[in-house]
């Protein structure tokens, strides 16, 4: 939640911010201004670019309009008016139109400087302080986030209520960006990318490969343990699988298709990579009868998928093409709906403590959008039922959500834990789903006692976020120092001199067979140096061992 | 090797079923009908299909001809002649045109029956025993298996010295009939497949992906023992890289492409799923500088390839679009070769041996052909060179191998060990190939003690084939009755009653604690009927459990 005060004063800082542009570059064209966490924007069409030089000049010009402590007046205007009032600022005039006809339209004046504005605001520049507010930089941003309209500038600021907050913020950013595991990831071998393999496609280099293998094989064996039971499904299907699940009518940007995906032609052989596993899992259980004895029924998966992101939307190893996870689904009668679902929530849970992640996340009850209903399949009544039936589970086991509109899936509504990174930024890591729809479509049934065939309830799930995805938010949550058990290389042996090698070495052996995983670091190099490599490389222990 | 005897015994119950097809059916027309392992073919022309009625009567009249013991005798015809002869035979005179102009052209006769031949042949027709000759089925055939020429009929038959060794081998493909792992991995619930899915994507089941999974991991932890760096890389990269690795000159009709692949354009992204892991791993060498202390590098990946085979070439779990396999690459010194080579091969000998399929090897020294050199990069010297150097090696380690020319990979000759299934067929299972090739081509380098800038050797390697044909070689060799630590379900708890189902679910509970797969079978059915299914299901252990 944001402070209502700093809002106020982040609004402020981009009125000033922009009231500086207009002073020192006539000709910028604004756009929109916005606080937002931490500070403010302001969108900008100039000829000038903005660079270090400008954004230094601009930050004079505000610190003179502070001081200048200007009166900040709200008036209004009719529609004509308004329009005449910003005729020379075209974004404006836009941005006016498209208000209803009914909409007040305000405005805000600060000396010669007014903008079109709903506020509030503070009452005069000085207000304000200086040294709460930096100006950090400025990158590109399309007008109203469309890619066919116009490239703007965006300049970024922070403001704070005072000095002290701004450092504090400013020392958590340095702190953070020292745990960027797109920086640190690669400095420690996590990982690596390369131009010739293409965006959004992360080499796992061995160091990151090895805690993978870890994560995976320790979730695989919890969940046998937890009754679930292993399937290995292929990663593309014919066109022909994703019509019936809905993926081809509801995700088919989100695919990569090979062959030709509109052509309706027998010789013409359309396959994707799948974006989820579901329609795949669903085969195994369709393989041959169920009864109502055989469920519950959990059916788990270390599964890759491939989704296409866009270009610009790809980040390290977060925002990525092609992620492993573990998706699981049950088919599960009425009656043991919640028993389940509980039991996915309490091995997310397991998990998420186990990697000490727990205290980061909070959970979003993703619902759909009625007033956009074509996204989703199914009616509104069984949408509204299945979401009462889930508030009921949620609230039975005591969880502390809240609600979100528009972010279900296509075919069923979800719970999502959500959470927090070292930057702040919140991320979706593990999702939990009831499904009504899916068995249907692919005529998954059981029989009853009674003989009746009846589709089962589907709840999709992973226990813990995707892997690649959860190696980035522990190198960051423990700036690359991970926990023994996940530590790629646990124990470096570091002979003095080149006499104490074959000792090293032998050390190593028995190491290893105790179980660990451990190395010598047999380079011709002084002790000094190789503890310190060892330190940045953050290996958990050494042993240093000499002649005596 | 063919007997060569039986070779001559086959090839003229060939020419006996010609003769009792054109006796039945005079307008069919003949193409050629050779002897091949175990019988005999023959490709006809014909507007008769030859079903099961047709067999019998076309077999019927072969014993006619055996019975009346016709002379067969060779005779030679000048090329005007020999045309003139098989005036009515298109397939024939196409043959006759094709010989090389001082070709001899020689036929054999029996009876009323002569057919262009190169002989040899027995001497009379009564010198095959009917009751040693058998006809199979009839499928089609391309007329010289060109696809754009017309479809035949070839109608199989077997032929052995006598009754006896006909029964033995018919009872032999009744027994690897029953082993087929298509039949029988369905029946045990190893994998199945969907017509949604598509063809060559085989969906494993949990008793599969079990298998699977104890493979896998015992493969990747005998690597890491072994010294190897396990990666993962992602399963598709854009165009430019199979540019620089050949793939796209060399095997693009192999591999599924993502966008249109003609066209250049920079808007036009165009990925390709890997058919291959080397290049994707060599960015893992690539990562950083390395020294020549560094190597040996061996790096192993689980790793997944797709491949996209024709629809009429695939098959269960063997030829597959989509399989999963260890493939590593090691980056040596020229000095490391011949041990590093070695210790490949150790390791897959160690995994045959294991595995219980050592005793169906054979090896295979796959080289380049000469005569098709544009199939491969780099020349003649080079290639030469390697060749050379690879046999040394393989003589000095002791194998007793065979040379195939024409069956070396694009980038360097390989080791094959081929196995031989149930069936009697021949497939590769594991390769280890030397590449001299690549490693220029990525830039891959690593610095000498003198400074100096020198491409490693690389070594392609398996150490076990892929996961899903493997599983499909096991199933077979073992009839689905696995050995122990790899199956899924190695104990089954069978109560009498009802009243000893908590006794059974505690002894589960026990035996799992224990680190054992087990399970109760608690359906409320007779223990006879219980242990049958066990059976069935070749669980190598029950625990009947009553109330005493």
């Amino acid at each position: 939640m944001m402070n209502n005060d700093l809002q106020v004063i982040r609004h402020s800082a981009s009125h000033v911010m922009a009231q500086a542009v207009k002073r020192l570059y006539p000709n910028s064209k604004l756009a929109i201004g916005p606080a937002i966490a931490d500070g403010f924007y302001y969108d900008i069409d100039s000829d000038i670019t903005f660079g270090t030089e400008q954004l230094e000049a601009i930050y004079d010009e505000m610190k003179k309009i502070i001081k200048e402590n200007l009166k900040i007046e709200r008036f209004e205007l009719p529609r004509a008016e308004a329009l005449e009032l910003m005729k020379d600022e075209p974004y404006k005039q836009e941005l006016i139109n498209d208000l209803p006809e009914d909409a007040v339209i305000s405005f805000y004046k600060q000396g010669e400087f007014t903008d079109l504005c709903a506020g509030p605001h503070v009452s005069h520049t000085g207000r304000l302080k200086a040294n709460a507010v930096k100006l950090m930089n400025a990158t590109g941003a399309y007008w109203r986030g469309d890619s066919n309209r116009k490239m703007l500038q965006r300049i970024y600021g922070l403001a704070f209520n005072n000095k002290e907050e701004l450092e504090e913020h400013l020392n958590f950013l340095e702190e953070s960006k020292k745990r960027d595991h797109n920086k640190l990831g690669r400095e420690l071998e996590y990982f690596t990318t390369s131009e010739l393999i293409g965006q959004g496609l992360p080499i796992l280099m061995p160091n990151g490969a090895k805690v993978i293998q870890i994560l995976q094989r320790f979730v695989e064996d919890e969940e046998e343990r937890r009754g679930y039971l292993i399937t290995k499904t292929p990663y593309f299907a014919k066109r022909e699988l994703y019509k019936v699940s809905g993926h081809w009518q509801h995700y088919r940007e989100g695919m990569f298709i090979m062959g030709e995906g509109d052509l309706e032609d027998e010789r013409n052989e359309v396959f994707a990579l799948r974006p989820m596993t579901c329609p795949f899992q669903f085969q195994v259980y369709l393989a041959k009868p169920r009864s109502y004895r055989d469920l519950p029924l959990r059916y788990s998966e270390t599964s890759t998928l491939f989704r296409n992101e866009a270009s610009g939307e790809m980040h390290g190893l977060i925002r990525v093409r092609q992620f492993t996870i573990s998706e699981g689904h049950l088919a599960v009668r009425a009656d043991q709906l919640e028993d389940e679902f509980k039991g996915c929530l309490e091995l997310a849970i397991f998990m998420l403590k186990t990697l000490g992640l727990y205290e980061d996340v909070s959970y979003r009850f993703s619902k759909w959008d009625e007033n956009d209903s074509s996204k989703y399949i199914g009616g509104k009544e069984q949408w509204e039922s299945v979401q009462n039936t889930m508030r009921g589970i949620l609230d039975n086991i005591g969880v502390d959500y809240y609600e979100a509109d528009g972010e279900a899936a296509f075919y069923g509504p979800k719970l999502d834990i959500q959470i927090r990174n070292v930057h702040g930024k919140e991320d979706t890591l593990i999702t939990i789903q009831i499904d009504f729809q899916l068995a249907e479509q692919f005529g998954m049934v059981y029989t009853e006692a009674n003989g009746e065939k009846v589709n089962p309830y589907v709840i999709h799930r992973t226990s813990v976020g995707c892997y690649e995805r959860t190696l980035a938010l522990l190198i960051e949550k423990y700036a690359g120092a991970l926990p023994l058990w996940l530590s790629p290389l646990q124990v470096s042996v570091l002979p003095i001199t080149d006499r104490a090698g074959d000792y090293a070495n032998k050390l190593v052996t028995e190491l290893r067979m105790a179980g660990l995983r451990a190395s010598a670091d047999l380079r011709n190099e002084k002790i000094g140096f190789k503890i310190r490599e060892a330190q940045l490389q953050k290996i958990p222990n050494m042993l240093v061992v000499g002649d005596k």
